[in-house]
């Protein structure tokens, strides 16, 4: 299998993206290498094999494109996070802040149970905005999180303080 | 594996979303559920087995859950298409009109080779209008696109006609 170093190196960092003073990582060359996806998916997955999770969350749109493969490696189902507005049916919702913007994600209230145990996916924790507001959607739900899985983390905007400790946060690569 | 009917029982019609006079399809309820995700999975890709597709393209957002596990099955990479502006690195541009507005979708430059055999896919088949700036996005590029893959296709809405008749045209369900 691909090492995390392989997929690292193909994260192309890009000054100034999409507005002056943001720093885009951009992972689109990992996604076009089927080895590396599929290596991605492996190590997005790997903390969580044994924790029976029933759900894996993940945030529109650049979490939509991992999210779904980790559920169906962790035999859990898919549940979107999607932008204000978005979702048809009755809906959580909440407010985020993030780099460059700030808005809303929403979460149909039928997509969990209580009885659930859900991982939270996106593919980048920067400020960790959107994270915190996925993971204030599923509390609303009673449903348990396990954990994060992110495949960046950017340490220096310490977005891990703004999510629970108790929760695993993991990150496959930092950058 | 689950049938095709019961993956088409689950998906949601709901009417005047996002606009009055427009009925949305939501298919949220088919990935929520493990063994219909899969099963989805194994009739989008079920056509284009013996292809040799090397790159699934799909759209922006919905297009993203499908598409990545699609490319998976097939042995490709996966490449994203997406909203403008949203894409750091250069991109091919075009227009389009869908049923509620208009904008225009991108791909990166480097994401395609012309040798690389493509399918398109996204959820619902609708107006056709992303889907056929889809395909150009993908013709500028100069790869051979050898079909579109699509969950739901909604025949009242002649969607079809706006893509070139040379490709295979595949679509889960009818609805």
């Amino acid at each position: 299998m691909e090492s995390v170093d392989a997929i690292k190196k193909v994260i192309r960092t890009i000054p100034d993206f999409p507005k002056r003073g943001i720093t885009f990582k951009d992972i689109t060359p990992i996604l076009s290498d089927l080895a590396l996806l599929k290596a991605s998916v492996q190590y997005l997955k790997k903390p969580f094999e044994d924790q029976n999770i029933t759900k894996v969350v993940a945030i529109e749109s650049r979490g939509f494109v991992l999210g779904p493969m980790i559920a169906l490696e962790l035999g859990a189902g898919f549940v979107p996070v999607r932008k204000e507005g978005k979702l048809p049916r009755e809906t959580y919702s909440v407010a985020y802040d993030l780099e460059y913007g700030s808005g809303r994600i929403e979460m149909h209230l039928d997509s969990i149970l209580p009885s659930d145990r859900v991982l939270i996916h996106d593919d980048v924790l920067a400020t960790g905005g959107t994270a915190a507001a996925a993971e204030e959607l599923v509390e609303r739900s009673g449903a348990e999180i396990v954990g994060f899985t992110f495949l960046l983390e950017l340490p220096a905007m310490n977005g891990r303080s703004k999510l629970h400790h108790d929760h695993t946060i993991h990150a496959v690569v930092q950058g």
